[in-house]
């Protein structure tokens, strides 16, 4: 294993915290190209699966909206504007909310969440991040006569079918399953096959080229539903030319790079502990690394000096990340 | 540096986030006598030398009341119970909440953040977690005819005595300084000398005995001011016998523990990476391996088995921690 990278919190003169990074970079024709830390780390992508997810969705609705997949791909953050996406991909299964297995939690939106709480509303299944990843799964079910309510079961059809198609996407003999926080089964699988899957998001082509355009096109078309306000895939879309990215829970991130000096690359980076807030600092440190240029912009949004709750300046987010 | 512990969390069979965690436990003589990671690394103890940044307020105070002593070693809710303790701080150094200069952020108790946010009001100093402790300064303050406005600077003589406090009980030269969440001075030593400020609070002794013998009554006759409801500080002091604990920001916890097989220890924790999910795990995992009998409901308040938003098992949490 090379060494892992590092993102550092430091304050005053000291490094307080340290998040140890791993990350892959393969090329269009499958190579891994670059990395630091354990490229074979068997791992989840979680929420950073959709974009593949939503590979059988593409797949049975031809007819189906930009957006409509968008929000399927999408962790989104429980504003009105997502719920009605989300919604309107259910009518279109001739359902309503309550055949979503997902669960609730507040939404990520704080303004979406504040409104809730001053009007004493709790939230509902439709305000969960992956209710576009559940609602075009009925969808697809609906339109392929599967079965509606044993959707979220690692032996139902269409997540075999999802399974298989990490698995050969991949290029691995092997998907380990787990279940995730939507209790549909999380796939793992090592992070440089996981970064394999996104250069095939970035240079489609094969039985699945199609669908993977068509993904590709929905979530640079949608940034702002693919996440929310102030998230890190809605900010880095627009500012990225040719990227579409996208979050996983406990730290993981895919992106898919079309215009790089090598090229169309898939990237795959894992945080090691989880931690959310050094994924933006470790990202923009690979995509310095490679080359890839983006607008000063995002260095602004996401800046090295940190600040305390009264303004004072008290440390800085050093960035160590070495691609061999 | 021995191996750092780990806090594993798991999904399904595969470990999914890994916090690396460091130790150091010293007894009532000032000597390491068990510890795994880097004892020798010099951290900020950030909320946790609370306890040691009140001596001066013990001893400026004869008179305080053990539930103010204890709002100035804590980290509070922001809940009224707590607010109302801060009041009578400032209220005895003739002043309000305008001379706090910690800054404003929304109070970590969600009932009272959710009452904030139902009724329209904005946060105010006092629902800083910090407002008991620079009521407390300001307190001192006044009492000893010092500046009142300067408070928070590292060169205010009161800061240059924590600093010093600091480095007499921590048995080291040089405590480096930075600056901390609420803009008074932040102080780094070694994991090591922070253990023996803790072992020191366990086992009073020298110039500061009979402040450090309030403190600890303080903190433990009134664990639900030092945090607040399923917050880690007031959940273990009542269950763990002869235990006064306080946590810091970026994953730092200090104990110190008079009950113990080995007499009265101090111990210092800091998760790697600042993470304060891996804390308690960690926690349990420290008592256990030093013998310190605790309430089993500890460990049903932390449980392994983690649980998703519909309700289902996804995974565990696992602790290896090997004190040498």
């Amino acid at each position: 294993m090379k060494a892992p990278g590092e993102v550092i919190f430091s304050r005053g003169e000291l490094p307080e915290s340290v998040h140890r990074v791993h990350v892959a970079v393969v090329n269009a024709a499958g190579q891994l190209v670059a990395s630091c830390g354990d490229a074979a780390l068997v791992m989840f992508p979680r929420s950073s699966s959709k974009p593949f997810q939503a590979i059988p969705l593409a797949e049975a609705a031809p007819d189906l909206s930009s957006d409509e997949l968008a929000i399927a791909c999408a962790s989104h953050a429980g504003t009105q504007r997502h719920l009605s996406v989300v919604e309107r991909l259910l009518r279109r299964a001739g359902l309503d909310e309550s055949a979503l297995q997902c669960g609730t939690h507040a939404p990520f939106d704080p303004d979406a969440q504040a409104q809730l709480v001053r009007t004493g509303t709790p939230p509902s299944t439709l305000h969960h991040n992956c209710s576009g990843k559940h609602a075009g799964m009925l969808l697809t079910c609906r339109l392929r006569g599967l079965d509606l309510t044993s959707y979220t079961a690692a032996q139902h059809p269409l997540q075999r079918e999802i399974a298989a198609l990490h698995a050969a996407l991949g290029a691995v003999d092997e998907v380990r399953v787990g279940r995730d926080g939507c209790s549909v089964p999380a796939l793992a699988l090592p992070l440089e096959a996981g970064a394999r899957l996104f250069a095939r998001l970035a240079a489609p082509e094969g039985p699945h080229e199609a669908a993977l355009e068509r993904v590709f096109a929905a979530m640079t078309l949608h940034p702002e539903l693919i996440a929310g306000t102030r998230r890190l895939d809605t900010e880095l879309m627009p500012r990225v030319p040719g990227c579409a990215s996208k979050m996983g829970a406990e730290g993981y991130f895919g992106l898919a790079l079309r215009d790089t000096p090598q090229g169309p690359l898939g990237v795959a980076i894992k945080i090691e502990d989880g931690s959310e807030r050094a994924r933006a600092h470790a990202t923009l440190a690979v995509l310095n690394a490679l080359g890839v240029p983006f607008s000063p912009e995002l260095a602004d949004l996401y800046p090295a000096a940190l600040h305390n709750f009264a303004g004072y300046p008290v440390g800085e987010v050093q960035t160590e990340i070495h691609l061999a």
